[in-house]
């Protein structure tokens, strides 16, 4: 049986929703952050050791990093639901978002994070951050125009992958310029299967 | 014919260096980062909205974000080398790697170098910063402790995908503790493919 890991306000909701979608049968192992410092419990390190969330288990394997989950319980236990087939046009694209939501979109929306706790301090960073910012939500909202998902005409992990982007944005008030990725935020949210994933996963703050 | 679009100095040297270990043909178009701000050039935004390398085009295709890149090419070209058979146990600590590069293990590499911009004021943060790095570059450590390369017997997308976050960690000065890290990286940098990578796509500074 399939075991996410999972710690409340993380990543790891969007695995939690895409079990959801699927409907694959899964256990789940609650953590929660240390409510001061805001880190992951040191109880997360016994199941991978950076420590972090998420990550799966699956008979003897154990996977971290959201876009290797994502593809692996899809390709897995997703009965070629939410993927376009491999070898399209639309399969590039989906692997490219895949990668794209941590490998790029996340960076100038931690940087935003990490440098903000330095209030006037960070100041100097802070044109290059936003100017990135625009860069990155602007292509992504570009990307959204005149579309209901990120790839094809249905819902893939394109889609998972890239709910937190949405969500971190609209956790910082930035996303306000971008229309097409707010309303498509706003349509991943009111999904059933998202809302129950957050009724099974406990309260989240980004939702 | 595959077109890699190649900026000086930045991560799609590695996309050169798996060209040059597959022996796939390909055209290279060379960018130029700005010598002041060291800024990619605004023609990279006539390949891909981001403006940024690597990227590449192949037929009607383009593709922008190292890790799709690296799996793409390998997939396209690469005759069933330098991947493990997908399906496989070692397949998924393959992907796991080609998405924890950029997904996880660059984010403290690159806020050390923003907050290092910030000087003194930067100094709150780097506890913070210096923690995760000897998280990930420990981790990173381990997995290469007794192994020739990170999956299975040869060398696979996720040596080239994980290079350049062992030159950033080299380039801040960070390798020190990791003696498992600095010798892949040197055993990577030795091999011939990545010095006919460095000869054809210009003076790699952080080779």
């Amino acid at each position: 049986m399939l075991t996410l890991h999972h710690l409340n306000d993380s990543r790891s909701q969007r695995i939690l929703w895409l079990l959801e979608e699927l409907g694959t049968p899964y256990e789940m192992r609650r953590y929660q952050r240390d409510v001061e410092t805001r880190l992951a419990p040191p109880e997360l390190k016994e199941v991978h050791p950076l420590g972090k969330s998420p990550v799966i288990t699956d008979g003897d394997r154990t996977i971290a990093e959201s876009g290797a989950i994502v593809d692996y319980i899809i390709r897995s236990y997703g009965k070629d639901a939410m993927m376009p087939p491999p070898g399209s046009a639309d399969y590039e694209a989906y692997n490219e978002w895949l990668h794209y939501a941590e490998g790029s979109a996340m960076l100038p929306l931690m940087l935003n994070l990490y440098v903000g706790r330095l209030k006037e301090a960070g100041a100097p960073l802070h044109p290059r951050i936003d100017s990135e910012l625009a860069n990155h939500l602007g292509y992504v909202d570009r990307a959204l125009q005149g579309r209901e998902f990120f790839v094809g005409a249905s819902l893939t992990g394109a889609d998972i992958q890239m709910s937190f982007v949405g969500e971190m944005a609209k956790v910082f008030g930035r996303l306000g310029p971008y229309r097409n990725l707010a309303a498509w935020l706003e349509r991943m949210h009111a999904r059933p299967a998202f809302q129950r994933s957050v009724a099974k996963g406990g309260p989240y703050r980004f939702a």
